[in-house]
Parts: C-alpha cells; sequence; structure tokens
C-alpha cells in the first residue's frame, strides 16, 4: 500500500490536499482528512481569570481533592472519570493489517475514540502499548484504571485477547470490553435476531457456521449458543473445531466443547451443506457451490472488509437475508451500532462490568430500532440512524440494574 | 476539611450550586463547578456520513496506519501524538495534601490539563497510576509512550521523583518534564534575573537561600548554579544541607557538593544571615527576625500556598522586592507561565527532550515579557498576560533547534 503514499511531505509547507505527488497522481483524501491527528481536549468550564482559576485550580480543587480521599465514589461526580473510556491496543491485529505496532495503530485509535464521541456522547482516549506481552498489558491497564471508567480493548490478536480480557475483567470494578469481540458478536445477533423474524423462524431453529476462530469468530459463538441458536458450527483454516481435532489452542479446545452440538468434521464446506446462516469473520473465500449447499431460505453474514467472504450478487442467488461489513451494501454488520451506546449505558449507570445479559439486550435493542421496516435488505439499522445509540444506552443501563451491576 | 463538603449528593437531583447543606451553609462553588469533570474530547474532523465515515475510519484509514508502519516518523504527521501530552501522577505529593492517592488526584491533573489547553494549546490527558514504585511507574510511561508527544510527570513525592523522571528521560525520545521541579524554576528564574536587574546586581552577586529540598527546592537550586548565581544554600527540616551531615539522602548529598560554597552548617536562620535571597518552597514560617537580618535590598520569595513562608507585609519591612505563589499578591510565581510554552515548543519542533538550555531560554523570555515596565511590584508577568505563552514557545522552539534537539 505504500505505492499510494506519494511523499506526503512533498510540497514544502502548501497543504496536502493540493498536493500531487511524484508520479502526478492526486494525493489521496485520507491523508489530508488525517494531518494533525482528528481529536482534541477541551475544557468544559472556564479559565478566563484569576477567579475561574481559583476554582478549577489551586487553591479551590484542593476542597474536591479532598473530598475524594474521604470519599472515594466522589472521584466519579467531579472529575470526568466515569465519562471517558480508554481505548487500548497493542497494534497487533489492527483491521486486516495485522501487527502494524502501537503508533501504526493510533491512527484507527483515534477514529474509534471519535466515534465514541459522535455516537456515544462518550469520551474516549487512545491508548497504545509499547508491549505486546499479555502479563504486561494486564499490569499497565490496571494501574491506568484510577483515570478511567471504562477500557475498550481494540485490535489485540487473539488468543492473547481472551486472556487479557478475562483478567482485566477479574482485577477491574469498571467495564472492560474487547471490541472486536463482543462488538460485533452484539451486532451479529441482532441481524440475525431480525433475519429470523423476517423468515418467521426462531434462533432455536438455526444452525449457523461461523468461518474464523479469532477473537471475532470465538465471541460470536459463544454469543450465540447464550443467546439460544439451535447449533453452531466453528471453522478455522484447518477445518471444523471438534473435539476430535488435536490441534487444538485452550481457546478453541474449550469451543469444540461447546458448539458443534451435530459433531461435524472436517472442512467449512462441509459444515455449510444444510446450514441455516453462515458468518464470514476470516476473510477468504467460500466456494460458490458450498453457498449453494446452504439450507434454503439461509442468511449470509459475509463481513470481512473489504472482501467478503461471499460476494453479495453470489449470496443473494441462495440465501433469503444477506449482510456485509461494508458501508456500500445493505445490511452492514458496523461495530459502532453498539460500542458507543454500551459503553454510554455502563458509564451512565456506574456499572461494574458488562454482562451477557447488558450485551443480549443491547442486541435486542438494536435489533427493535427497525421495527415494522424489516425487509431483507433491512435486518440492521444504519450507523447514522439517531435512535440507536439512545435505544441501545437505555437498555444496557437497564439490563446493569436488573443483573445488580450497577452502582448508580 | 471535610467539614467544608454538606453532602454534595443532597438535593436529590436539583444542582448543586442551590443546594445548602445540612447546616445551612452555602454549598462551595469549587464542587459546583467540578460536577462532570472539567474537560471533554472532541473530533477535529467530521463523521456525519458514510462518506466521513470511510475516510476517518475504515477503509481509508488503513492508508494512514500503513504509511506509519513503513515510515513510524509520519506518525506525527496523522495522529494527535505531537499535540497530546501525558499528564501523569501517583498521588503521593498532591498540592499541599500530600499522598492522597490517583482518585483524589484527578481533580488537578484535570486542572492542569485544561491549563495546557488555554494557555498552551496543547492537549492533555490526566493519567493517575495506581502504583507508586518508582520502577512501576517507569515501566508504565515507557508503555504509554508510543500515544503521546511528552510526559509532564506532576505531584509525585521526593525523591523518587527524581528517579523516575531521570530514567524515563533515559529511556524515551520524547520530553519527560516534572513540573513541579522544573517549571518551578524556571519562573523563579525569570523573577529572580528581573529583581537582579531591577536592583542593579548581575546573578553572581546574589547569594541565594532556599528553604525547601524537596522536587521544588532541589531543581531551584540546581537550576540557579545553571544560570549563575553566585551561591545557594539549601535547608531542609534539619538545617543547611551541607557536606558535614551525615543524614542526607543520596539527592541531598549531590546537593551538599554543589551547592553552599559558603560551607555554612546549621539553621535556616544561619543561612539567611546577610543573604540577599530568600527562596521558600517548604511551607513553615520564617521568624521576622531572621528575614531582618538579610542583606539589604534583598528579594523575599515565599512561595508556599497558601500560607507564605514569610507575610508579604513582613517581607516589604525588610525586602526590596517580594514575589509569592498567590494570586491575590502582586509577582505571583506561578508555574503556568511556563509549563505550556515549554511543552508548546518542544512539542512544536519535535523536540527529543528538554534541555537546560530550552529552560533558560523560558526564564528569558518570560522575564523579557515585562519588559520596560519593571518595578518591584512587576517582576513576573501575569499568568493571564497573553504575550507569556508565545513568546515562551518560540524561545524553547529556538534553543530545541540551537540546541539539536529538534526533530524538524
Amino acid at each position: 500500500m505504500a505505492a499510494e503514499i506519494v511523499n506526503p511531505h512533498s510540497g514544502s509547507g502548501t497543504e496536502v490536499e493540493s498536493v500531487a505527488g511524484d508520479s502526478g497522481e492526486p494525493f489521496d483524501p485520507a491523508f489530508a482528512l488525517h494531518r494533525g491527528g482528528k481529536m482534541a481536549v477541551q475544557a468544559t468550564v472556564p479559565v478566563r481569570n484569576k477567579d475561574d482559576l481559583s476554582l478549577a485550580y489551586t487553591p479551590g480543587v484542593a476542597k474536591v481533592c479532598t473530598a475524594i480521599a474521604e470519599q472515594p465514589e466522589l472521584v466519579h461526580d467531579y472529575t470526568w472519570k466515569s465519562q471517558v473510556v480508554a481505548v487500548v491496543t497493542d497494534g497487533t491485529a489492527v483491521l486486516g493489517l495485522g501487527d502494524i505496532g502501537p503508533e501504526a495503530s493510533l491512527p484507527v485509535m483515534e477514529g474509534k475514540a471519535i466515534l465514541f464521541k459522535q455516537f456515544g456522547g462518550v469520551d474516549a482516549v487512545p491508548i497504545a502499548l509499547a508491549t505486546t506481552d499479555a502479563d504486561e498489558i494486564v499490569e499497565t491497564v490496571v494501574r491506568l484504571a484510577p483515570s478511567f471508567g471504562g477500557v475498550n480493548l481494540e485490535d489485540i490478536s487473539a488468543p492473547r485477547c481472551f486472556e487479557i480480557e478475562r483478567k482485566l475483567q477479574e482485577r477491574l470494578d469498571i467495564p472492560v470490553f474487547h471490541d472486536d469481540q463482543h462488538g460485533t458478536a452484539v451486532v451479529t445477533l441482532a441481524a440475525l435476531r431480525n433475519a429470523a423474524k423476517l423468515t418467521g423462524r426462531g434462533l432455536g431453529d438455526l444452525r449457523a457456521v461461523i468461518s474464523g476462530a479469532g477473537a471475532a469468530g470465538v465471541a460470536i459463538a459463544k454469543f450465540l449458543l447464550e443467546a439460544g441458536i439451535g447449533d453452531v458450527a466453528v471453522a478455522d483454516r484447518k477445518g471444523i473445531v471438534s473435539r476430535d481435532r488435536e490441534d487444538l489452542t485452550p481457546v478453541k479446545r474449550e469451543l469444540a466443547e461447546i458448539t458443534n452440538r451435530a459433531g461435524l468434521s472436517g472442512s467449512l464446506e462441509t459444515a455449510l451443506a444444510g446450514a441455516d446462516v453462515f458468518i464470514g469473520v476470516s476473510g477468504g473465500t467460500v466456494p460458490e457451490p458450498a453457498v449453494a449447499s446452504m439450507a434454503k431460505g439461509a442468511f449470509v453474514f459475509a463481513m470481512a472488509n473489504p472482501n467478503p467472504e461471499v460476494h453479495p450478487d453470489v449470496a443473494h442467488k441462495y440465501a433469503a437475508v444477506v449482510a456485509t461489513g461494508r458501508s456500500d451494501y445493505p445490511n452492514q454488520i458496523n461495530n459502532v451500532l453498539a460500542f458507543p451506546g454500551i459503553f454510554a449505558g455502563a458509564l451512565q449507570v456506574r456499572a461494574s462490568r458488562i454482562t451477557e445479559g447488558m450485551k443480549i439486550a443491547a442486541a435486542n435493542a438494536l435489533a427493535d430500532v427497525v421495527g415494522e421496516e424489516l425487509a431483507a435488505d433491512y435486518v440492521i439499522p444504519s450507523p447514522f440512524d439517531e435512535r440507536v445509540a439512545p435505544a441501545v444506552t437505555a437498555a444496557v443501563a437497564a439490563a446493569a440494574r436488573a443483573e445488580g451491576v450497577a452502582r448508580r
């Protein structure tokens, strides 16, 4: 992709938008937009004069500090802690780019941060770490935690992401949420619920096949089982994750125990024969005959970006409902439908964690936004539907209260 | 101070401003101002529609990430790294309150962050750490460093602050600056230069006595020597730091080697007899006879807050120039005069560190803002003088270039 970057520093001081590179190619607008970053900090109180300063800083601030020292829970009232999320990565699984390191991941983390703000009203700070050691990441985030109301783990490669999330959830009393897992799972479940509703089926009637046993694949499998799906099989590069395989990581071994009730073994294609749902979170391409072998009225959610595992044109030949990860096709499975509202709801009630029930509530609220307009090309709302974040926020806050993890 | 907090949660939902507590006392306006914190994050690029999202986030962002992965220095151009400073504390030496822990320190760190923005145009993020172990603090900040353009250490107690700063400076290629040390030293030197100029003396003519051998006292002593002061003696609670003392920490032992050329030993009062400058960064009270024993035309900088070591009314009986840390007296020695411009200048040229020369340049620029209006009650500009930050920024950036630590 370096060929697309035409000396961003050429043009000696002129704005990059107007710069054509050595090749004469026009400069990519993404670089112009990213110049100087995409976010800033702002004061929400005045600091214009001595009186302002004496309230917002010394000596006035000392009273607030003392109050928090004596009643620690006041930190939620008198600082931005309860409205700010750390977006934490180690840069090992960034988009489809892989392990590009912390600095190179920053544009994505900033993007995530501004989506938090734009869609959920949640402040967020990009924290790209100079370590890929799971224990070091855990220790670092534990030490950062006093300053933040929640932790969104992002683009950390599997299987370390599972261990890091679990350990952080054990040690912290604020929400820790790996969006690549759970955000994807929530939006997938919402779309699946609506697809089932549209075609008059219950989740329990469905057998799903997931291509990809990374962060998203594992989380979707568990979450669909939690939500009551009939059966789910997961395939990695070596085929269906099944009990008879001897090459499984601990995470996949656990997956083999709880998925694949049909006891299938072999290739992804084997699993797809007669299946009701395909969920692609792997990249790669599914051969058309395998898609054709699925059950009548199947759902194809081919979420790899930019190249879906099944091209929508092919999928439509065989499937009743088609979804992708792309914004230029209908039914985009986009995490931005979930994470801003999930954190906004959790922070609103100062939830100590994000439970399965809160995630199910988020998926249901998201599905419900579609309402009466439900159709094959509209099983999931648009990311720009302004009803989404408030609905998810309210549902997550209510679920947190119902599950006893709310602290106000 | 808890007595001043009149049940901030009373009033069941009404705004705190209007709430009188159980005692009938009006609620402190500092609490009302702090409700919800003092800062927020904002997007600086639009994310209103699909096209915006495809540039600021996927797929457009991938090109920017790839470019940074291939040319790491591009992180400065295409993210907010080079304009954002981590304000890092462990909550061990917060204002005059001492070790109140990370959560209780957050209102001060947020205050610092908004001062960075207001006065220097620099974004800043409060990072209050859940560890007081020096090595753990160092490791944590090293891991955070990819996301930040600089590190402002704040309210970390001595002597750990010295070790933490030194180790971080050794390991990182971005500015690491303990403001309680160097910010105070820079502003003190600026005021001292102007006081000397006003009274027709050179720095080399002056013998200074510093009360307090914590972060600020140590840094001021070293910095005044660097700037060419005649002599400086430092006194801690046990008296003058001198080579014959056997109770000195390593930091104070180093101080004993380089200060106190006069070879004094004994109490602070002993040192003050005939001294030209008193610099108080200790709290406590200096007896009036000791002030009276100073040289004719002395300078008294009594910077403890809220109670100066020498009350200005007393100081004025004997001294030619009086400064304090308070905003309600003339000549306020306030760090906000230095740190926003120092970081703004360093970030502007992507300095790898903040050198002694850059700090001297900052102090000189700050002193020069006073210009022709120099007077006994005006040796240092007001924090709200809009000429200050641009002058300090420009001077620091130029010094960074001159000293070869600028990277653009």
